[in-house]
């Protein structure tokens, strides 16, 4: 049964680079990353589980926000590097800034531009 | 005109990851990446450009197979260092195994199955 994560060639440091999309917008919201535990209980749970590469452990996504990620469907790639997760986004909120997805910041003219709105102040979700 | 591109903080490579979806349908087609070169000539030029981590060069999207990336829209995350692509993709194939996306494989009961399918043979795109 562990054979699907044995094909996944996690990387020196033992993790895969995870794209994240909202099943119902069909937005993208984050790019992050998954150890070989993290993919196994995202695939058993039903709930998104990350790699923090920060704090350096399994991360639960929405363990403090309480927005975690209901898992609607895992891909992989033509190479099997990297996973496309299909997720339901409780809350409607997948950003650590309070907004729906991570990428809000548009090219336009020769900068970074501001185009969607914060939902929720961080400071009402992380108390 | 270039202070965008400084805001990148490019890896000890030089690179940043970027996901690329397309803008009809909305599926996530790659996860590629771009050197400052890449992204440059991609804003500017309006086609996708990336940077080959085999090849070690400047690759841009279609120069073999045709299929070419007309880029809609570039987006960057919230931390700026996930770059995020929305492009029309010319002949609808991006996946060089000839299919609309390299995501191909889903995850069913502990295996990687197939779902998506060839739209042309890789033998009549590359000759």
């Amino acid at each position: 049964m562990s054979d699907w994560l044995n094909e996944v060639p996690w990387d020196k440091d033992g993790l895969v680079p995870v794209i994240t999309q909202d099943y119902s917008s069909g937005r993208v919201l984050t790019l992050a990353w998954m150890n070989r535990e993290a993919l196994a209980e995202s695939a058993a749970s039903g709930q998104a589980v990350y790699w923090s590469r920060s704090r350096k452990k399994l991360w639960k996504k929405g363990e403090e926000s309480g927005h975690f990620q209901k898992v609607h469907e895992i891909r992989v790639d033509c190479d099997e590097d990297v996973v496309l997760l299909n997720v339901e986004q409780v809350g409607g909120i997948a950003c650590h800034t309070g907004r729906h997805n991570c990428f809000f910041q548009k090219y336009e003219n020769g900068a970074w531009v501001e185009t969607d709105p914060v939902i929720k102040a961080p400071s009402e979700i992380y108390k």
